[in-house]
Parts: C-alpha cells; sequence; structure tokens
C-alpha cells in the first residue's frame, strides 16, 4: 500500500521532503503539491509525475487522492492547515513550529482532542537522530542513575544577517528545547537567558553566543549555548550528567586523519550532513504510522509546548529576569508517549 | 518507475534483501521468489502481496515480469544463474561469490564481454559504507599522498564450530581483499598467510586469528588480520599508511559513557549492526542503476578477482609459501570505473 | 646549590610536598618542619636526616638554614605565617587560601607591596597541569579567536559528609576560579549559583551538584558545574568556545581496551592521579625561582581575588541573587604577569 | 645520600642526561665527565661546577669520587666502558646498544655473571613510558586473555640522508623489538622483513617503510612497521590483540581544538616531546637502585638479546627469507624479573 501524500510549501525543506519520499523512502509517493508562490509550486509539480497542483492548502487537503499531508509553509499558516487536516481527518505531519502562538496551539489542541485521536505530528527530527536515541536508550536504561543537568551545545557557522536574537532562540534553540523535554522526559517550567560576551563577526544586532537556562518540572537545569556564527562547522553537542555517570554525543567522523603534526576527525558542515539520516527515520516512521492509520512522534502537545518556552525564552531574553512557562493541564490524549515517539529506537551506540 | 525483482535464494540474506527492498528502499518491489526449499520459498511468498513462486531460478530469471534478479543462493549455483541472466540481457545482482572457481567465474566474464555491456553487480557491500567511501575520497584527495601500506583488521565476535581456515580465508577475508582492491586501485600479485598463535577457545580445527599479507601490483603490501572468536564484539578496523600522513577507520559509537571509573563507547555486535546501511546504500544504488537501465557498482571482474585471490590464500596457507595470483587480460567492458563503484560518494567523514 | 625549605603544616599535602622536595625534585631539601601537632611533626621530622623540629611556624621562618617556607597550615593560620615570612625577607610557597577574609589577603598584599617585590606564591597548581598550559598556550596563539563562554566541570567521586555546599563553592571550586581568571586574563564581577535536582546519593545538607556561573570584566561567562558525588572518577572537564573555534581538555588515559562489546579508556581515581605532575612541576618552578631570588606563579593578587570571588559565591547561594565581587585598585607590583606563571610553558598539546 | 654519576660521551644524548641530572632529578649530581672530543668535554665540565673532567672513560671509571657510570658515547665503545665498570664493581647505565656484536655482549654476560650480581642497565626507555607501563599492567592484568598478535607502529618525521636500511632496523626497531619482548614475555625466535612501495620523499638508497616480522617463543607474531619519513609527527602505535580484547596505545594529545571543519589533536613532533618523561622516570629508578646499592630495568641480557634480533633482521633483510635468532642459555642471574624493571608501574591508564 502507498500512503499518497500531499506536500503544502515546496520551498528548500518541502523540496527536500518530497526528493525523499519520491527517492529515497519506501512505501508513499507525493500526490500533490501547492505553494504560495504558484510558479515554484508548478515547477516541482512538472517534476513529479503524476502528481497534481493545487491552488490552496485547502484544496489540497480536500483532495480525496491525498492521504495524508505535509505541512512545510511559512510558520504563520501553519495553524489553518493543521486544523484543515484534523478537519478533514487526515493524518498531518507538520513542520516546526506547530503554530506561533499560544492560542494557535491550543486551538489545535482542542481540535485534536475533540476529534478523539492523534492526527498531529510536529517536526522535531532530532528524536530520530541515531545518537539522541541512543542517549536516551542508555538513559533509560538507568546506567547514570537520574539525570542532574543537561547541557546542549548548538553550533552553526553562520547565519544569515536577517536573523534576529529573538530568531536564534525561537528557530534554533527550538531543537535544543525539544530534545531537552523528550529526554528529561520533563517540562520546562522557567527560562532565563544570559548573555556572554559577543562573537565579534556576528551581526550588530545579533546577541551571539546566547546561553538560555531551562528549569525542568524535575529540578534538572539545561544550559542551551547557542552560537551561530562559530565559522568551523556545525556542531551539536550534549551531555547528561547523571547521579553516577554522563552521556555525551560522540563525534561522528567516519575517519581520522593524520597530517600535519595533527590527527584529526570532520566536524559537519550544515544541518543537512549532520541530520540527513534522522530526517530519512522520521519520514520513513511516519509514512509506516500513516499506512497503519496512526500518527506517531512528536505530537501536538509537544508543539505546543516548544512554542511556550520559545515564548518564555523570548521574555527572559527582553526582561533580563526568568520567565516562567504556564501550560494547561495535559489531556489524557497525550499522556501515552505524548513525549516518545511511538517507535522503540532501534538499539545502537 | 518501480523495478520488479526477482530473488533466488530466501535464506538469511535473501529474506533480509526483501525486507530491504519491500520495507525500506525506494523504487523496486519484489515481483517473485525461489529457493531450493520450496516450502521456504512459499512462506516467503505468502509474505509478500503480488509475488509470484517459481520452482527453479531458470523460471523466475524468464519470468517476464521480472526486471531484474537478485542472486542470493547457494554459492556453487551462483554461476548457473548468473550466466542465466545474462542470456536473458536482466541485470543480476549476485551476492559473494561471484562463482566459486576460477573457470566459472571466466565463463561470466565471457559470457557479459560477448553480451557487450556490463550485466552483473557482485555484493561487496563494504563499498557503500560510509567510512570507507570517506577513506577512499580522502586518499584520491591525495591528502597522505601515495598509499604505502594497507592494515585490514576483521574481528569477528565468534564463529559457529564448523568453519574452517580455509573458510576463514575464502568467506571472511574475500571483503578485506575486496576493499584492498578498491581502495588501492590496484589488483593482488601475490599471498602469504602467517599463522600465530592460537586462541584459546578457537575449534581445535582452526587457525585463528590468521595473517593474511597480500602484495598489490604497486607494490604497496596489505595485512589482513582475521580473529573470529575475539568475544568482545565485531570490529572492523582499517588504516592506510600514506607517504605523509594516514587514514584510519574512526570507531562509530554514537555516544560516551561515563561510569565505574571508565569513559566508554559501543563496538558493534555484528555485521549486521555495522554495515546495515552499506547494505541499503548498496542497494537501492542498484536499484536507480537497474532504473536507468544500466549495471554499477563492484563487476564481475571485481568478483572474478576476489575468487582467485581468495584461491591463492587458499594454497598459501596450505604450502606455507608466497601464492602467486596469476589473472587473465582484463577486457575493455570493465577498464572503466571497473573497480570503482560508478556512483561518486557523498562526500562526508 | 641546594634550597634549603622549611614546611609547616605536616598533614597529608605537607607530607605529600616533603616527599616531593625529598625524592622527586632537584635543587632543595627539607631543612625543617612543624605542625600544631608536635608529635606528627616530631615522627616527620625523624624520617628526615638533618631536618631540624621547631616549636612553631615562627620559630621555623626566622631559622636562619631555613632559605624558604611552605606553608601547609590550616586556612586561618596562613596570614600569620606569610606575613611572617615577608617580614624575614623570606619567599613562601602558600597552600591555597592565602588567607580566608578579604581583609587577611589585604593585609598580605599590603605588606608585600610595601616591601617592594613579590615573596608570595600560591599553589593553585592547575596552572602547571599540561593540559591547561597547552589550552591557555593555543588560545593565546588566537587560533579560535576571542573566547566568549568557558566550561569548567569539576567532578568529584565523593566527598565526606561533613562537607557543606559553602565547603564546595570555597575549597573545591576556587581551582575553577583561578583556572578562570588565568585562562581568560580577566577578573571576575559577578557570581551567581544555580542548585540543580540533587544526586540521590549525596548528603541531606549538601546541594549537589553546583551550578557556579561567573560573569568576567571582559563579558566572558563561565559555567562551573561542581558535582562532587559522581562515583565514577576524578573528572576535570574544560572547554573555551572562541569567535571560531573551541578548545577542550582530552581525555588522559594512556590506553584504549576493548572488551565485553566496548571500547574504553580510564578516568582518574583522583586528583593524586590527576594533577601528581602538575604538583611535582609547581614545586620545581618554585624552587627553581627561589634559587634565581625571586617569585613565580600565582601571586598574593591570585590568592586576594579567588578569596572575594569564594565570598561573593557563598553570598549568591546565601541569597539565590546574583553577587558582585569588588576588588581593590590592582597594585603595580602585581601588574605585569600577575596572573602569569613566570614561565613559559613547554609546548605540547 | 647523593650519588655521584660520571658521564661518558657528552654529546647530545649524553648532554640530555647531565641536564636531568642536575636539574630535574633528585639524589644525584654529575661529578665527572669525559669525551672523545676533550674541547666538547671540556665546556659541558665548565658549566658543571665541581665536575671533574677526565682524559679517558677508564680513568673516570676509576676515579674513586665517581659512584655510578652513565655510557653515552658511540656504540662500539659501549663494550669497553661497560667491561671496565663491572671490573670495577660500580653500576653502569649503558645507553643502547649493550655492544655491536653477539660476540662482545657475550663477553659482557660472562663478567657480569662471574661478578655474580647485575650491575648493567641498558637504556631502553620505553619500557618506563607510561602507556607501556599501562598497556603491560592491563596485560598482565588477564583482562583480554593471552596475547596472540602485536602491532608495533614507529614513524618518524623525517630522518638525515647517511641513515641506511640497516640502520632503520638496528637503531630505530630495536626499541620496537625491545619492547616486543618485555610486553610479550617471549623471545623472538625468528625475524623477516618485507618491503613495501617506497616513500617517493625517502632517499635513493633507503627502504623505506618496513616491515619487519618477528615469531616470538609463544607464537605470537609481532609486526614493527618502520616508516621514518611521515612528515607528520613521531608516531608510536601499539595494539596488542588478545584472546578477547585488545589492548592499544592511545593518542597523547592534551587538548582537542576545533577549528576550520576538523577537531583535532596533537601528534608529538619528535622523540624528545614523545619520551620526555619515560627518560625521567628511566634515569630516577636508576638513581633510586644505585643509591640502594642494585641495578634495575632492562638487563644486560636484554641488551644481548636485542642485537641478536637486529643481527637477524639485517640478514632478513639481505636475504629475502626468514632469520632465526639463536641465543646460548639464559644465566640464572637474569631470570627472575630479568625482563622486568625491578619497579611495579605506577598503576594509571
Amino acid at each position: 500500500m502507498t500512503v499518497n501524500v500531499g506536500v503544502i510549501g515546496v520551498g528548500m525543506i518541502g523540496q527536500d521532503h518530497i526528493r525523499r519520499l519520491t527517492h529515497v523512502l519506501s512505501g508513499a509517493r507525493v500526490a500533490a503539491v501547492t505553494d504560495a508562490d504558484m510558479e515554484r509550486a508548478q515547477t516541482v509539480a512538472d517534476g513529479l509525475p503524476g502528481a497534481k497542483l493545487h491552488k490552496t492548502g485547502q484544496d489540497l487537503i480536500e483532495d480525496p487522492d491525498v492521504d495524508a499531508v505535509v505541512v512545510a509553509s511559512w510558520g504563520p499558516t501553519h495553524e489553518e492547515f493543521v486544523l484543515a487536516c484534523i478537519a478533514a481527518g487526515k493524518q498531518v505531519f507538520c513542520e516546526k513550529p506547530l503554530a506561533t502562538t499560544r492560542e494557535a496551539c491550543e486551538r489545535i489542541l482542542d481540535a485534536e482532542v475533540a476529534a478523539g485521536r492523534r492526527m498531529v505530528m510536529v517536526g522535531f527530527m532530532r528524536r530520530y537522530d541515531d545518537a539522541y536515541r541512543t542517549m536516551k536508550e542508555e538513559l533509560a536504561a538507568g546506567t547514570i542513575g537520574a539525570p542532574l543537568m543537561y547541557y546542549s551545545g548548538h553550533r552553526n557557522p553562520s547565519v544569515p544577517p536577517s536573523v534576529t536574537t529573538e530568531g536564534v532562540l525561537v528557530d534554533t534553540c527550538v531543537h535544543d528545547i525539544d530534545v531537552s523535554r523528550w529526554l528529561l522526559d520533563s517540562e520546562v517550567v522557567s527560562t532565563q537567558v544570559f548573555s556572554p560576551r559577543r562573537a565579534g563577526q556576528a551581526a550588530d544586532v545579533l546577541q551571539d553566543p546566547l546561553l538560555l537556562m531551562l528549569i525542568m518540572a524535575n529540578d534538572v537545569i539545561v544550559n542551551v549555548e547557542a552560537a551561530v556564527n562559530v565559522a568551523y562547522g556545525y556542531d551539536i553537542r550534549g551531555e547528561v550528567l547523571g547521579e553516577t555517570g554522563t552521556i555525551e554525543l560522540a563525534e561522528s567522523s567516519k575517519i581520522i586523519v593524520k597530517r600535519e603534526g595533527r590527527y584529526s576527525g570532520r566536524v559537519p558542515a550544515d544541518w543537512r550532513e549532520r541530520f540527513l539520516r534522522a530526517y530519512d527515520t522520521e519520514f520513513q516512521e511516519w509514512i509506516d504510522a500513516v499506512a497503519a492509520g496512526r500518527s506517531t512522534g512528536p505530537s501536538s502537545w509537544d508543539g505546543y509546548a516548544a512554542t511556550l518556552v520559545c515564548d518564555a525564552a523570548t521574555e527572559a531574553y527582553r526582561t533580563g529576569a526568568p520567565a516562567p512557562v504556564t501550560m494547561r493541564e495535559k489531556p489524557d490524549l497525550y499522556m501515552v508517549g505524548a513525549s516518545g515517539d511511538g517507535h522503540a529506537p532501534t538499539g545502537t551506540d
């Protein structure tokens, strides 16, 4: 059985998902596309034999030949399309953010709860990365005792001059926030932002690096260090300090080269190189779930939590003081496996 | 376009390829199966909606609904099936060995040369492993100068008691032999086998470990260290000594754990864990090539060379003296990219 | 020329220095000892042919056969002995702390400044550790640009039940504080303390781990993570995030062992194992300086700064709010090389 | 008690030992020097207050103010001086080789056996290196079972054009030979030399790299890979393959630097950087032993064995065939701890 997927938004990330669905993964095909830029949508559709072109996301969602939907459009449009998918009873994969405001996220939660079943998966791909999965598995095995602190380093080689400090908190740190909630199995109750010495090469308007501290409900403290102009590579670091040990992400270089007085390994150049396979796994698991008539992975609740924590972080940065995170009661729908991904990790480190 | 694949031999490895073609990769389906054990073939076919069951490999190969063939049956049967595929003009993926004797391999070479185009890919999956690909790429980039020596460590946790010393040379070391030819871009001209102190836990009939030395046409010396009862894991090591540097395979652990006085990473438990993704990549590239009407990857020539070197190694072990490897003239058909895999590596280390 | 050293305080650390001066290093001998516990002092003196026993530190300092003094007695006694050494015009090596209060430290500064030359070295041995020295050297070479953040992880396997949270800040974190000032070449202007989830095995009165944040005059933020019951070993971590790269302390294991599914290296068991050689180097450099008629290494100013930052950290812990560090004007005496160690590092990493 | 040491030969290595005895270690002083080049000897003596200058090694050895002797002169002179020390009843530290011929070594053995006590220590400093010591300790602990193979990689950045292939076997590989005997606690019974593809930058007369294979009495096979023009650094590698695990020398870099797309550590630049501390430890243990009236470390027997194996390797290189090593019966004098170093390793890895 092949899942017929409709894709809303065919920019860089949308096109990458189309490539993945078409040439890499098993069990799916792209049945329809649309985009705010119809010309771009047309070009993409032309390259996909048998794929329809729709004028709006709404049309695509309602198309009976579309089994499930990928939302990869501009963030502020996510709410509308996710709600439409829920209304249409179709599984939807929504790139982060789930929605850009607390209220929008809550409307999605309300709709999904009313529907009585999970239909939304949010694209937090780090949960599908082998290294993070193995870290979570090892943590769950209890070999280092309870987690006490978590360090999450997020280093980008560079960002466009348009990126703002708020943008780093909302678009970059959102991955560290989600992975912290998931790894530590606890919600964020408070955030605080510190501003270290600025990198000389950062744009004038940008506080870079940033130190975002998260206090979790279980008292674990998370230090998110975001540095987005490090030049040397795309370097994602993580270490859990547990009661009797630590777990850290290993370097990912495949070979070690010795020359000119050094032994060395490669640091990934960008997020594609680092997380290519996590995206593949994330999508394959979603396709398999859809084919089985269910959702999987990060839920609307996870998307809601991420948006609230990003909001709090933005406030904390503005005020310089700690900003609390206040969430509504967690609906039963998200209770079991809400922060899980619906699939057991495949077990290697 | 979906490639309809027929699978001959549905034992462990055949079933694994069927799972891969059905649930993991893009662009193929299993259209037909057969096996010497018809009951087993029936069970497998029952689990594959739309797949036919054939009584013989010959029938399967001739089936017009079969576009391409995977040969995963017992080694001595390979020649017959590969020749039949060539005769039928169908692309064939043949698990190693290509054939078990020099003469059988040469008959395949003759048939393929007569056909005037490559139709055979041999399953040397290490060429599709990210680490080996990056090693070859780095070597080709010239950053360590010309290769002078290559160390290839092949360590298995254990082998069944039935495995013989010849079996280790032919079935285990064949991967080290192929990867040496490919990495170093040179043929083996001579082999010698040394017998170190035996591991106490090895079966009485088995010389374990073995040291297989290969002299390449370009004078590089390769030391293949095969130890098949190391207990601690499945550990594949490799290091090229070049004129001005070295390249070695890195450890593959995804996380580092600190506890009980040690920091540590995982050694793979078996070949599946170590080479799972190499198999996926190997098959995806074959499917993509077949869909494009061509072959790719390790050729009949590579299969022929591997069989000859294994024969020489076996003789060298028996006599205790160096055994030369004598190959026929290399046909033009295999000249360009004969030891290449038809696809540029994807560029990470 | 042999330097005749008098040792005040012959407890564990004093005896270790005596062993070092007598059996390991070049150019010194222990000429006299004393201790608050005269019986212990007698026992130690008996084992040192030619060494005198003095009833008080004052007597020892005034002994004309004593060229230079090591103060390894209880912290609150340091001020008296250091001042006496300055009065006697003798070089003194004082174990940390220089003195236990701001006022006491300032009296030492006043006396040394009045004397017009440096006579005091404070025992911050990390500055003599090969790894830290290489880190400082690399940082100074500018290969990663200006430092922006520094992470200093201080993990002890366990502490006696008597250790208090204040004790961890004052006795444990003092090393991280000194090394931060030295590495970053900047003073601490503010401190803040955070209390993560407590380790279950920590004593009830102890907040363990602790997160001590230091804001440096040059805006670098330092995160000192002190965890003193980690069980797995004595693990000292450090990483500087610079503008275009990072430098981190490497693991110190001499060998890698592969067994039982893991490759692993050793984590030091305790501070002796980790810093044994740093102590040797520290003392040898002090002896060499004394023989040349000068002081070297961490100065009274460094001891004063460390005491002030520890005081601020203690206050920050008590109040939960940031606590500023206010220092007097830095006397000219400490201007050149005040945070240096008087010897260029020997240049390896 | 200070050991008064006489030094015969004050070239580069002799002067380094003088520096060590004078400025680094405890318990010794240089009491007398001599050299074939009297002018050089005079210059060195002038820099050593209280040191005598002797016209000949014989004079120095007979000087009653000399307690023990360091022989650091040209290899062919070693026999004469070592024999004179034995005759004078003085402990002698002899740089490798013990002597340059089998017969000369046997005369030393005869003299020492006749004297009835060990008086000779040979300068195989690798036995004092922390990494090798920890490797031996771990091996002895049995955690990887019995050793089966040993790989010893010896890589020099470059050698002077005067160095010959025989020179590499005798002067470079001698360290690998000694460390193999010591680690594996077994004698070499046969050697064979293989010549891989030559490094383009090696001098025309030089076969570089070389592969020296040693067959040990306990059937362990040792592969010594000597490459003396690798350009990238001084890189000493070692790995023991045991029955159920492996032990390898770790990289020695103190810090890891990330910049320009790589994480990297330092490879030592030369033997001084790599083995500086091993030399210190070696000499301190010798001084301590001499002060206690005994010898320690590598014995005349070890020096004799090394010379015989080097002879065999040279023959094997010349003939291209295996060359056996035939040793006399081992005298009782060397039976206990003959290949040991007289001191337990200090226990870290």
